[in-house]
């Protein structure tokens, strides 16, 4: 690539991110969108649509970043949650640092690299090659190299300081949280699994005699979970259909309330639905209470077990309870509403089977990915088109389509398997046996970033099948040199990917195409539905990897090829305002890990700090700079040490509260009178919704009075 | 080596151990060597000594045999202890998989690799290498190597089977000590390190508030650790100085009471030297005085806390106590006698160096340990020799001179490094920051361990420099096939070992050579010396090592070389009776870990079954039988799922006992009114012994009547 095919490339690239900045800013502002661009604010009742017209509504005004840059870091804490926090600081850790590495390779590095006549490109300086501008360029042997040598250990030293205070900062931030908690039903709770039960009880019965035995003075309550995936798809359905026959009550539209019992509707008597649908609703209403009375028996040796104290959940939480250490499995309780209740594997033994199965598939996924993809590309290969469809002949030799076919359509291919592998990853995470949706997208989260620097960062540096790349991992030796070779060959690449990948996305991210034109049809075509409404949740499993993959770009070509820096600067720039901005007003959380994605984040930092160093390493042996090359294997020896020591510094804050927090608070609310009506809340809290009282019940006709009596159960 | 000379080797060996034998059998009935033979049972008052003659003395009798033998397991372990159970279950685990390995390798292995010809090796039987019995002499790509394909699978399944079982076993049994013990001191104590002593205030005070404020209900006392590494020379000294004195006392040789105060005690005047030791007793005394008083200020931050239960102990054992997880770090507290003084490290950083230093010291030993040894042994050639000592030129030319240094010496410079190895380990260890005697002893074994297999079993099989063998690990590709084609060619120097090394080890440790021949010097050149009197405890970091390695040693050649194993049970059977033997006369227990070192033990186990899959890997390949090479893999895999779940279903039984346990035991001894005597027993139990009342004091003269004081301090 040339300088003027990437300054061209940003400026188009720029006009897109203008024009939809211009468009969201006007778009905001009109009332059919406030529940895609405001769904936050809907749903806290904060904002009514308002009806009334005026010409402000047409004018793009850049108020909103006004608006979202406002609140202080306190404020922004308060409203979004201590999760959304974290996010933000991904993007201000990020800003500093490559802030610092920006400065340093513009004025230093930059120059050196240019400076260079290895690769003789003597053509003007507008078509110069990118590569001009990378350490490629230097000349072999030179002693400027040491430069670059320098700026490796002060890099590694910034970031992994800035690394320190971060991880210090948000500790404190979490522990804070937890000090300013109301009492919440997880602080309290653990959920026991593997419950051996005696022969001829029930696990009911075990669990209430072990802990009364040995938590006497601690143990509040449980609820035993039971095996109710059959009756949670009869409850869906039967919400799915009380929501659309409250819909229909309220409209007065009478002609939508007939229609013709046959075929699609259209043929046989014309009945009225809403009779229609009241008879369905009391027949699952039926089934409903059926299958609840018949789960009575069907009890997972599993369960819920809440304490009087925070310091009483901890302690049966912490020590291995059971002779046997695979019963009595402690974990965790996450939020109520968090619960994953489908999948309550049951046995150790095949929830240990299971996880299995889940690390292979991800595994598999990740390294295999690329086969199909490159299988289904191969398919748009002109040629193949022409025999396989012989009548658009006429069509395809056109030279736009064959330009969009053979151009565009490949990448749009890898686009769209991507776009799957999120949901799949989560799928997989499913099956792995955890109990939580917070967990899920942890362990979803991990499991993209592997994926993204796999099939992104290594598929394009090392070309060839994914077995050939697996190979070089068969052979450490050779690993620096041939990263060294391979990286500073794709920074041009990387560069137009951060330009236009980057900036685009979080265009496309402030503009929310998908929600806008979802919207738009649904007015259209079923009138205004603002029963359904939910304000969305941000997909951290899809949103961090991205982020931290231009993290990781950053530092590894820092040293090759500083050029990329002012671009990501933009795109981390760009990308705290408007996250901020979504954050405040489209995002809700749906759940709080207490800041639990860091530990991710601070070990993906680390990760790409070795992968620098590696690469430097290499590089430094292919420029005939062997003692360079020496010298630099104390860095990522000492990085490692570095993240040792955060580790045992402060991972252990994210894994639990120590007892001084515990019993601070505990003792806090000891003589609260709250107290006594949030302990009979805890009792009953974690119950599977599927087996609570069915709370539409009765209302439509007399099908459902029986229903009222299924909650005594 | 050909068969004639194994059995000629056989023979020797065989001899040699009836010799020992025979010796042992009569030198244990001989009075003066009760301290070297039956230690244990003089320190136990079991024994006395017995003067009388009589001719059953003089006569070779194998009653010790029974005796060994007869104790059943229950009474074993109350007479020996968990530890030293433990240690005898390795043989009697060894000798059922090696029972089993042997039968199918002589009766189906052995005679397909005798029937195969790739050897082509026509000289008669007794003639006949070695070699031929291996699976060298079976034909490249014969279907014959499939029923060593099998023997791999069958052999892996038997062992992980009976692992599983073995481990099962031994943590009932660990439970069962645990419920059968007395209240002991360090069930109810835990150590606290790091901790964050506010300004103004002494760590006494730090801890004091903090565990009656965080575990009011439980805390019962503590005793902070103080900085006494200078007391404790003194405090040595004085000791010492006090035997020699009573020593003297004693005796009422009236000569040895004098000798002169000058050079070497030959000029100068005559002197008392009662007198003379008992003034500088009384300096010392004093200076311990005054050490002891300079004490209180010279705290570590550091603390025994104990508390009133088991359960009290383990809550604030396992979870975080102060926000700051490097802060208020708990451990285990091992039992009073076994606490490791010398070594506090005081901060938390500090600690984490030094393990960083002790992990890298004992790999690099491991490592290069061959180096200095070849350069000594290269002393040993005659040349260099002739050159060195022009003068015994001449007797350095006699046959039987040459042949001794060529080929004895360099073996006995091995051996004589090799028998520093676990006493640097230890060093090593003990530098590490482990606080207690059994720590030290249990990484220390496993560092043996590593440097076992490196240097005996890695240095023999791939020949070449260190460097060379380190560059077989970067390559992890050609490792299989590496290992399959050096160590089949090891196969009869490692029966040569198991013969000699193996057989005479066991007998001389029966016999005890060494501590016999102190006892005769002490006898014939001090006198009887009772005072000094106290039984061996046996050093497991250095046994456990050597016995798991002639495991290793038959389970990588049970399908390369059956020969093996026929030596190998002999080796079991003689170690099992005789350290049997030696558990019951000889060795005390110095601590009680419970059992904590069978893990080692089956992760040692588990090790030597992958290295096994790995060579049979290779050797398939070599053999041109990739089928068979490919379908070994899974086996590796199988094992290390195999291992992964006996980590979690039975490891954590080893680090901890869990709820039901200890509540268990604390609500025995709730109303058991020897508690309140073992509580106060307690508060000073894990007082520095360095900081103790001298106890000698006030004997010896007016200098040390202040002393008595120092216990009010």
């Amino acid at each position: 690539m040339i300088l003027s095919a990437l300054l061209t490339s940003v400026g188009i690239n720029l006009g897109l991110c203008f024009i939809f900045f211009t468009l969201y800013s006007i778009l905001r502002k009109q009332p059919g969108n406030i529940s895609v661009y405001a769904p936050r604010l809907v749903a806290e009742g904060k904002l009514q649509e308002d009806g009334q017209f005026n010409l402000d509504r047409l004018l793009p005004y850049a108020g909103w970043v006004r608006r979202a840059w406002k609140p202080s870091d306190d404020e922004f804490l308060s409203i979004a949650g201590l999760d959304a926090f974290v996010f933000m600081r991904i993007f201000v850790f990020s800003l500093k640092i490559f802030t610092f590495g920006g400065i340093v390779g513009i004025l230093f590095l930059l120059p050196i690299n240019y400076m260079g006549t290895q690769l003789r490109d003597d053509s003007e300086f507008q078509k110069k090659s990118l590569d001009s501008f990378s350490i490629s360029n230097v000349n072999n042997g030179s002693n400027r190299l040491w430069i670059h040598f320098c700026a490796a250990y002060v890099f590694t030293g910034v970031v992994c300081t800035l690394l320190y205070y971060e991880y210090e900062y948000i500790s404190s931030r979490r522990i804070a949280c937890f000090y300013s908690s109301k009492p919440e039903p997880h602080q309290f709770t653990i959920l026991i699994r593997g419950i051996p039960v005696p022969p001829g009880r029930t696990c009911n019965e075990a669990v209430e005699s072990f802990f009364q035995e040995y938590h006497p003075s601690t143990y509040l309550s449980h609820s035993v979970v039971r095996r109710s995936s059959k009756l949670q798809i009869l409850v869906t359905d039967a919400e799915r259909l009380y929501r659309r026959l409250t819909q229909l009550k309220h409209k007065d539209a009478a002609p939508q309330r007939h229609r013709r019992d046959g075929c699609l509707g259209l043929f046989g008597h014309k009945v009225d639905i809403v009779d229609q649908y009241e008879k369905r609703l009391g027949d699952i209403a039926d089934n409903v209470r059926i299958e609840q009375f018949s789960m009575v028996g069907k009890e997972v040796p599993a369960a819920f077990v809440s304490f009087k104290s925070r310091f009483g959940a901890a302690i049966a939480l912490n020590i291995q309870e059971g002779v046997n250490p695979t019963d009595w499995i402690t974990e965790r309780a996450p939020e109520p509403h968090d619960v994953y209740w489908p999948f309550f594997s049951v046995t150790f033994i095949r929830r240990w089977i299971s996880k299995m199965v889940a690390f292979v598939a991800s595994n598999a996924l990740t390294v295999l990915f690329l086969i199909p993809v490159a299988l289904v590309q191969g398919l748009t290969h002109l040629d193949q088109l022409e025999t396989m469809f012989p009548s658009l002949r006429g069509i395809l030799r056109l030279t736009v389509v064959s330009q969009v076919i053979t151009g565009y359509l490949p990448i749009q291919i890898l686009h769209t398997f991507l776009s799957f592998v999120p949901p799949v990853m989560i799928m997989i995470s499913s099956l792995q046996g955890y109990i939580s949706w917070s967990q899920i997208q942890k362990s979803a989260c991990t499991k993209v970033l592997w994926f993204t620097i796999w099939n992104i960062f290594f598929a394009n540096v090392l070309s060839g099948s994914a077995l050939y790349r697996l190979t070089i991992f068969l052979e450490p030796k050779e690993f620096p040199r041939v990263l060294a070779e391979a990286v500073p060959a794709q920074a041009s690449f990387f560069i137009a990917y951060v330009v236009t990948s980057g900036w685009t996305n979080i265009a496309i991210e402030l503009f929310q195409m998908i929600p806008l034109f979802y919207n738009y049809i649904n007015r259209i075509f079923y009138g205004h539905t603002d029963d359904d409404f939910e304000a969305p949740s941000i997909p951290y499993h899809s949103e961090i990897p991205r982020i931290l993959f231009f993290g990781l770009l950053g530092i590894t070509y820092f040293i090759l090829s500083p050029l990329i820096l002012p671009f990501l600067l933009v795109y981390f720039c760009l990308g705290y305002i408007i996250y901020r901005n979504q954050f405040l007003n489209v995002y809700v959380p749906k759940f709080q890990t207490g800041g639990e994605f860091w530990p991710t984040v601070h070990n993906y930092t680390i990760f790409s700090l070795l992968l620098m160093h590696i690469i430097v390493i290499g590089i430094f042996g292919l420029k005939k700079l062997p003692l360079a090359s020496a010298s630099t294997l104390p860095l990522p020896i000492l990085t490692l040490l570095f993240n040792e020591y955060c580790q045992k510094r402060f991972f252990p804050i994210f894994k639990g509260y120590p007892v001084e927090c515990l019993i601070k608070k505990d003792r806090e609310e000891q003589n609260d009178p709250c107290m006594s009506e949030f302990y009979d809340k805890l009792a009953s809290v974690y119950n599977d919704p599927a087996l609570m009282p069915v709370k539409y019940s009765g209302r439509f006709g007399s099908h459902n009075s029986p229903l009222l009596h299924s909650s005594e159960v």
